[in-house]
């Protein structure tokens, strides 16, 4: 029997979200909860404030929302009602937003699946994985080249800028020293370098390239490249929304004659954003239905979830297929 | 509580897993079962035959033998009596392992984790969870660049071969293919190029060159190289246990204006082989010992397991950590 999904939050990632579950041979899509009508979709589209009329016919609902407010405010309150999948992003305060969910779930008697994606997601999996294998081995998270939206957003506060993007750029050679199992007590900022596109008139070019370089937290202390263009260069080359990364994990294990070197790497090179973390929070989807069908309640990272409950094909045939 | 563990089985597998678990802090080695006496380890030995004495002091047995006939041979008997963790690798008999040690484990009320290490093991995972991401999407194993055991044990049954390796190397334009989406339906045997050093006297050069290259299922169709060399520079340069791979999910998913394109990869590059290979099956123990602990009996391939019970991290600080 196929798995209802129902998506609340129709930004870029509930977009995405909506097309991958509708092409899902596994899912039905019972429609988008936004807090706005008139959404430019084809699906049944519902207020969110009348959400809990679907209780039942929903098994898993996508929250789709934004970390900086939308989630805290809202999740726990629908994990009470339904199981739920997250991208929550805000990594320092997942093991509060966890905790917050769980105790929603168990009352509910739902799951809930927190902090899918890929950083947080498919990248917290891999460290935990990798720095199991090789305990206390360096590891070192590389973001990019991707479009930062964070950063982007910062840029498109200065005055005078009508458009605006950033891509955070790995070092090639921090990446190669973190391969090599060189790159020690490597620092984030030293890590990556922070490229800069934008429009703006010409007269304000040299004092907006001033306000950048000194954004605290966002731009001072990394290599900083900022790129003037035109408004049609602009759209035409940075409407796309790449990104992607590594974790790499190198380190030594003790062997007969002195140490052997290892290197674990993980990457991602993604097309476009919200469409791949969308595909991840989907997986997740199937893992939740799994486990509240199990009998399962309460709160669970990717950590929690083991991998054979993402797929779409039975056990017995991933076994044979691909162990 | 430390977890105890024994080891069946005392070759480069054996020996590598034995370092790893008298160094690992939350683990004891109780230690080597074998059916040789007079091992070179520091670590307690005994006779394998004498093995059920020891039920009850050992949480965790790691089965460190041979795929081609031990495993399939002892087995299951073994999980009848104490939690294990192989590294069986016969891929397409995997399903029927899993089954028997099942049964057993069942009966045993112990618990089996079959089929770790990187391939079988890492690599089916990250199939299983890259193609439960992007559904249908084309996979692309590599194997290496590294020594293929079973390759080199073929090249030293040829007359006349005094020494001999086999490396396996990935086409650099496969594994670019693969990262781009456009391998599409290329085979293991295109991917793949065997690159043989030889000891063997001069007069026997061409024959044995011929013989190599005429060997079915392992060279035939396959790019071959065949390389002659002394023994003294073979001693120096091809005495090391390197491997490594890769694997490879790239496709597409639907975007707003049509589809973006998607790379997931999972690498590895090992300095010595049968560490690593130790360093998995050792960090599955912990799972093992864990699943057991709560009251779980049964075989598990690795794509059942939840990732976090690979840490000897405790699973709040792992989420405040790499979530």
């Amino acid at each position: 029997m196929a798995i209802s999904v129902g998506i609340v939050g129709y930004g870029n990632l509930g977009r995405s979200a909506g097309r991958l579950v509708a092409a899902a041979p596994d899912m039905e899509l019972v429609g988008i909860f936004s807090r706005r009508s008139g959404l430019d979709t084809a699906a049944p589209q519902f207020r969110v404030t009348e959400i809990a009329e679907h209780v039942g016919a929903v098994d898993v609902l996508l929250l789709c929302m934004g970390s900086a407010t939308d989630i805290p405010e809202q999740a726990p309150e629908l994990a009470r009602l339904f199981c739920t999948v997250d991208t929550y992003d805000n990594h320092r305060d997942i093991p509060r937003h966890r905790a917050a969910m769980d105790e929603a779930a168990r009352a509910g008697g739902t799951v809930s699946i927190v902090s899918t994606g890929w950083d947080p997601g498919l990248f917290s999996l891999n460290r935990t994985l990798s720095s199991g294998i090789l305990p206390g081995a360096p590891q070192h998270t590389f973001w990019g080249p991707g479009l930062s939206q964070g950063h982007s957003d910062a840029l498109r506060r200065i005055e005078g800028v009508e458009s605006a993007v950033q891509y955070t750029i790995p070092h090639p050679e921090a990446v190669g020293a973190a391969q090599r199992g060189e790159a020690g007590g490597l620092s984030g900022t030293q890590a990556h370098l922070r490229q800069c596109w934008v429009v703006a008139d010409q007269a304000d070019h040299e004092r907006i390239e001033r306000e950048i370089r000194a954004m605290p937290d966002y731009f001072v202390g990394y290599q900083v490249e900022v790129h003037f263009i035109g408004a049609e260069t602009f759209g035409r080359d940075h409407s796309g929304m790449p990104h992607g990364g590594r974790v790499i994990t190198a380190g030594t294990l003790g062997g007969p004659a002195g140490e052997s070197q290892h290197t674990v790497e993980f990457s991602l090179q993604l097309g476009r954003n919200p469409d791949f973390t969308a595909a991840v929070q989907v997986a997740y989807a199937r893992a939740a239905a799994r486990l509240a069908a199990g009998g399962a309640s309460g709160a669970f990272t990717v950590l929690e979830v083991a991998p054979y409950l993402l797929s779409p094909t039975p056990l017995d045939e991933l076994i044979a297929r691909d162990v």
